[in-house]
């Protein structure tokens, strides 16, 4: 583990924490979201913009930068942060879920994966070292394992994908070289308790800055996610940040975080924005809906961002049945306002003591989709 | 005219002035540029973005905002420039131009225009008195006259075409009933000089605040648009702005403002930055050229914008490749800040009694499209 990302837990309520991750570009106020930018962008808006939500930490995603525009090229323009005009941590997955679900004609193999290029039928071969490679031609602040995520209910593939992801794992610890770079390890192994107890054992003992829980929000119900987070806290070090990937909506995070969770992201707020959804802290609502036609009112009255602010719903469902860029902006500057000032509260109630009358709050009023 | 509306010039170089044009959103500096907004957004960029690159005048159509959302729910919602979150001066165009150039299945006849919407092909009908009473409900600063456009060479079709828009110029004049509202008249008259002479001295007569100059651009040599400004400058009262619709390239503007145009619109910023190009005082660059594939530099070092102060051209270059909103984000705001400083520093350039060099100069250094 760097000395320079340490984990501080400054206050637990039951499982939910509220600590500081320290990274080579600042410090981390967990829990926190990612907004996600897959191409070395969060989709319909500027930095500027992200800086004023107080955004800190975004995801980019290995797979698509490594394609295109190359890690070669972005190592030659100075990193991630450089690249994309991003001062505040990164974190970049490792490839492995995107090779498995985007990439044509992919071939695993115990060392590593040979696939086809979703962009131009290309061939590639990403194995745990090159992985590593791309990721320190990246330069962001947190990276990730080189993984198999099995599908969750196979338990004979996960136990196949969980041996390959161990051994991957020391792999990568082994080829990583740059130390201004925290290597988290992804635990795997679906819906089946002995797995992931035997890959968060196995992870632990690699003695990593930080830890994900894979593999989850792939097809298993909500009660299946929920208990194996529960038991993953208890086999993982207490003093490491905790990594749940994939995961974002408002109820998600909540009870993400009611399991011991401290760091999320998700591509829904950015997806949904570019889908007329708007989400508020009670509902998730369709702004294309003809009762919007005339309403003069923002998508939500409480809410202080800059869409909120200045423009009435009446002008963001014009906005969206005209398919303009505008609309997409300013949903996406909403939704991610949403989340990450709900994970802010969050994490304010947990410093008072207060989380678990916020978080059955938050469940009571939660209406959930229109 | 109204008391309101008043112009000054401040200076004049041979016939290029540099004025003032006082309207009830603020003062206009002209020789002024406006961005075109035409669903009451300028693509991909927000208000404040505009604000910040100094924009003072936007266009909107009043042909798309007619069908959608539509003028009334606009009215409903406190006008354009409360709907779109503005609060500088708008014009509105009288939707003539779009009925012609969009529309499906128009017919014309001496009282107006029925057409079908190009969205849903649903009929509606625009007449001089309509196209105000929709204006009146947008509630730009300034609004058009409803005229024809005659395709520019066909002598007998342009002196139909003006003599409607005589006559309807003169309806649109007695059927607006809003005095913060400026009316200008629109010169039409294709490519001949006699009919030109003939709808200027006419719309001259009606004292109108200010004077548009259509059918240009719209398929007439560049020697005839000059040829025609020249002589359309002599037939107008020097006391009042003149805008000639739609042109707005670095050297349209230059060479327009040496022939007496005021005031500008164009979607060539804004479209170009959709299509990958960027617009300097010099050139136009097609940013997803290979050159740029690891170039450090910004689009033009010495460029001030959003753009050129954060990103490298090869950032820009990957986000137009991979369809990124942020790609035509950021060209949009480039391209606007480069015609917009371009008319800061001609108006600048003529109060300084240098304006004659500063064309010179500009057109020597300017090398077009690559």
């Amino acid at each position: 583990m760097e000395a320079s990302f340490t984990f501080e837990i400054k206050s637990q309520i039951q499982r939910a924490r509220a600590g500081i991750f320290h990274t080579p570009h600042g410090d981390l106020l967990t829990p926190v979201f990612a907004p996600v930018g897959t191409q070395a962008t969060i989709k319909a808006v500027t930095p500027a913009q992200l800086e004023e939500l107080t955004a800190s930490l975004v995801l980019a995603n290995t797979y698509h930068l490594y394609l295109r525009p190359g890690d070669e090229i972005i190592a030659q323009l100075g990193g991630l942060h450089s690249f994309m005009h991003w001062d505040r941590p990164i974190l970049t997955d490792s490839g492995g879920f995107q090779v498995f679900s985007l990439a044509d004609s992919r071939k695993i193999d115990p060392d590593g994966v040979t696939f086809k290029s979703h962009i131009d039928g290309s061939t590639h071969r990403i194995t745990p070292e090159k992985s590593i490679a791309i990721q320190e031609n990246l330069g962001a602040d947190i990276i990730m394992a080189f993984d198999e995520c099995g599908s969750p209910y196979d338990i004979e593939k996960n136990k196949t994908a969980l041996e390959r992801t161990c051994t991957w794992a020391e792999r990568c610890v082994k080829a990583k070289t740059r130390s201004d770079q925290a290597l988290f390890g992804i635990i795997q192994g679906g819906v089946y308790p002995e797995l992931r107890q035997q890959s968060a054992e196995f992870l632990s003992r690699l003695d990593l800055p930080g830890y994900a829980i894979g593999g989850l929000s792939v097809g298993e119900t909500k009660a299946e996610t929920l208990s194996i987070l529960e038991q993953v806290d208890d086999w993982l070090p207490r003093n490491k940040p905790r990594y749940l990937m994939g995961v974002g909506s408002p109820e998600d995070l909540v009870t993400g975080v009611q399991r011991g969770v401290d760091i999320f992201d998700c591509v829904l707020p950015t997806r949904l924005a570019r889908h007329h959804a708007a989400i508020t802290r009670t509902r998730r609502i369709n702004i294309a809906n003809a009762r919007f036609i005339s309403e003069k009112s923002p998508i939500d009255e409480s809410c202080t961002c800059y869409a909120c602010r200045n423009f009435s719903s009446a002008y963001l469902r014009h906005l969206v049945l005209a398919k303009e860029i505008l609309g997409a902006t300013l949903l996406t500057i909403h939704n991610l306002n949403t989340l990450l000032v709900l994970m802010k509260d969050i994490r304010q109630s947990i410093l008072d003591g207060k989380f678990e009358q916020f978080a059955a709050h938050f469940i009571e009023e939660w209406e959930g989709t229109e």
